[in-house]
């Protein structure tokens, strides 16, 4: 599925295959992973490819495993049995907030891959039990004193305090990760932006329950 | 600019740089390169992605000097000056044919960028001097006996010959790669698939015209 | 200098040089950075050598990555003046909270890589303008519903929700990651760590400005 | 076994594995693969190596891949029974036409390799089956407009057109590339330089069998 | 354990792990390995990560097959069964002699581990038949003319001749590596060095047996 | 050139660049490398190419240098002035003995390329200044309790003690290299193999004189 946020654009999909990586083999548990990765012309000014360099970057790897962990918090991956499901989000456009667009825009993709595999008959619990909560995230940030949501790149890079949270359906904490890029923050002005981010969740939450057909 | 042959999908851009890799500093002459990829879902089955293996396959390699080769086929160098022009072809989705698709589009995103250097004056000679030719490709293949044009991948793998042809708006060729997949081909049968390339690659070159404007 | 928390115990040295890489030469800021790695059997299991694998994980390029924004934090890179300062800090033992250990311990060979180079009269700023703050961080967890503070490794892998937090020297919040390992937290959660984790600081705090003897 | 053409010295051996790649165990059928590297000091200026550089080129790939695409046309994998046979192609002197001379000497380094398996009663079936038919290839192109064979270096940088042919001993067609390196080809040049090439394949095919000792 | 040889620190670590390597499986035999590495700040001057740089260097890989090969020789690997040791061999600080001491250390920790394996009864021979041999090492060089044991960092540039040597707890010799840095040495000069040698060795081999307290 | 020992060919080539590299301008001195290499079918069994792995193993890593700097023993770099020499030293056949062969053929590639460099008058001193001295390298080892010279293969690996020795023509020594394979070795046995090694490269060093036509 296509994920567009103003101006970002990420295609999100999941990829299904039987059976789980060897070290997991006879635990009876699935796994989910998930890949981040920007097309080189994602960005106004282009960048290099990371296959033609020959190594994942920091920034790629980081992004990929906080996907990764988002995904799995909403999975019971007992339920999921020995399946594997790998999340691919590729950025075509990219203007501020690509992981969480990535984020919300994945779980999507997992919960269909999930119907799917409950269509084949294909996992060890029921698929409401395997999806037994919804992730959703949003990136905020104070830009000239102000708590903002949805950082556009322009006020990203110019941001004091940068923030991306992810949250589930009913309003619980799954990752928390807040950056005083150039500068530090107030217990104050955290707490404003948890309020802020919070809100934004919710507001997502709903919007991926319509895309989802209910 | 995105194009669709069929259910084949490629993102193609152009990116302008001012300037050209050291080697070729005082030389007068601009360079064009393109980097072909797909992404991990292109396909029907997913494959892995090259940054994580941490090369280039050969075949990645092989195609993307294809598509370089004949885009720099249709520009005069000199007259485009000491630019860089890097063509970025992104297979979303993957259906037979998709070297061919990224060169005839690339050939649209080239022509965008040119004319963009021209608002900006930055060329050494005239638009229409620096773009002296139109290219556009077409796959066609020997299925069951008879010559086919624009194979989708089904018929792709089981064609016993399998031949690319890059022509030029005016028909002379710029490449031809022919290969016997599952057998050999005789003089015959060549001759008839180089007819019906240079047909298709006509018709193509309409299309080009048309998106182009003209 | 050596850190040593329980039984983590983290390699901490800084190394100068003058001027900038070259990206930043003329800019007439300086640049620090950092590096984490973990000797192969500074764990209960030895790991194998990323040399040897030929890439640095995510994990090490994730937590290097902290460790550089954390530093850059307290740093006046203006008044440090074109020289470069690189954070090297080797995990000789591990027992959980090796990243914030790293921070710690770094933040005091900074300060006296500062110093040394006052004393060439190397800066471009006063020493206390170049650091006009300390940082230091701690790791603080919820194990069976209890916050709790400095999570040793068995307790880290058990914890429900993970979190690491950087603090200057009066309070304020340079960075804060918390996710849940298994499970999500609730507002009233993460409240409650974050006192947990302010308190720690501030003794940290401490601790440091004992160790630069004042 | 050392080929000549001109001043071009490649160095072909062929190596037999009994079994096959893991992804082909239990097919009943073989495996023919090709390497083709360069010395540094096979050309005129040294190259720096490959093993040095951490990977292989694109060009390097790209005839590799040709060469054992090649060889495989003329071998039936099927008589060959599950046996692997890796063709080692090593330039020790280049002139031009360097992969169309290693097609042509792996073929009788192949064949020996058949022969040999043949003594040992390891094929599936009949030797000549198994080698049902000879393959060689030529390098032809457009010099000052005269279609030529056989181009040494110092003409293949200057040739309009280049192509290389790979033929079968009854002068069917295994792989045809055509490139206008500076220029394009009109449809009756690319008929001359097919007719020349033909023959040239030809004339190796007596030199195989001649070296065969048939 | 941490080795000092005057200013030169080495940590020496062995890890044990059941079973060995797959191609050795089922011969009955152990492995013994080992792995020699520096910290970046371990010299006066910070040296870049061989993992940042993503490859080991020339000069590592030797070191690490030197130090592996001199503790193979006083291993029985038919006694020690089919146990693998990795030894680890960490330079936190560096000031000549570095191979040496890591060898002298290593010896050390290795018959930690066999003692150790003992304990568990997982030896296939009797312990004192596992290391039927003592090996430990020394540095040799002739500077201004004068045969020298032990080079600090400072000499160790300026030697003529510098060698390495690792002898048996009873005087024999297991390596042999000297190399005329800066000039070439006669027959006499090479006798003298290893004389030199053989009592610094056997002055070690006392020490280690202290260490393991006998 | 091309060297034999036995079964053992090594081709042996030097190449010249005016300018050495950049750590080295403007110091007055020149450079002199190698890079060694063995052709995948140059030993019994077919050897993975190290450009394929995407790395250089560490034996070829510590032969290659051992061949520079015993060639380095040999050159004045002063009197080479600012020029850079390569040796390219790929074995096509293996029988034991490969490096010790490709260094004393190196030798004479290297005495090649200095007369060269002189006949162009681009040497800084005169050539016999340049190259002052002769090298040339055996191996020897024990077998069965017996000091041998020249080791094929088949005996390399039965030998209990292997050694390879560099000498000037002036029966010097650059280079000692003795390992224990499989035992350790008394001072009497080195001593005999020392002998031997002294005789064996007085012989090259005549056959050397004599490839230069002296």
């Amino acid at each position: 599925m296509l994920v567009e946020f103003g101006n970002t654009r990420v295609l999100c999909t999941a990829s299904v295959t039987e059976g789980v990586p060897r070290w997991r083999k006879g635990s009876g548990l699935g796994w989910v992973t998930a890949e981040y990765a920007m097309l080189p012309r994602a960005t106004h000014t282009r960048s290099d490819r990371e296959s033609v360099k020959g190594r994942v970057g920091g920034r790629t790897h980081e992004i990929s495993r906080l996907i990764g962990r988002s995904l799995r918090a909403c999975v019971d991956l007992k339920a999921l049995g020995e399946n594997s499901i790998v999340l691919d989000c590729d950025v075509l456009q990219a203007d501020g907030g690509t992981r969480t667009a990535a984020i919300t825009g994945a779980y999507v993709a997992l919960h269909d891959a999930v119907t799917w595999l409950a269509g084949r008959k294909a996992l060890a619990g029921k698929p409401e039990k395997v999806m037994h909560r919804s992730v959703a995230a949003v990136s905020v940030g104070i830009i000239d004193g102000e708590p903002r949501l949805d950082l556009a790149y322009d006020e990203d890079v110019t941001a004091e305090v940068d923030m991306n949270v992810v949250c589930t359906g009913t309003g619980d904490f799954v990752e928390v990760q807040g950056t005083g890029e150039s500068g530090v923050f107030a217990r104050g002005q955290l707490d404003a932006l948890l309020d802020l981010a919070v809100a934004g969740c919710d507001q997502l939450a709903g919007a991926q329950r319509e895309a989802l057909g209910r």
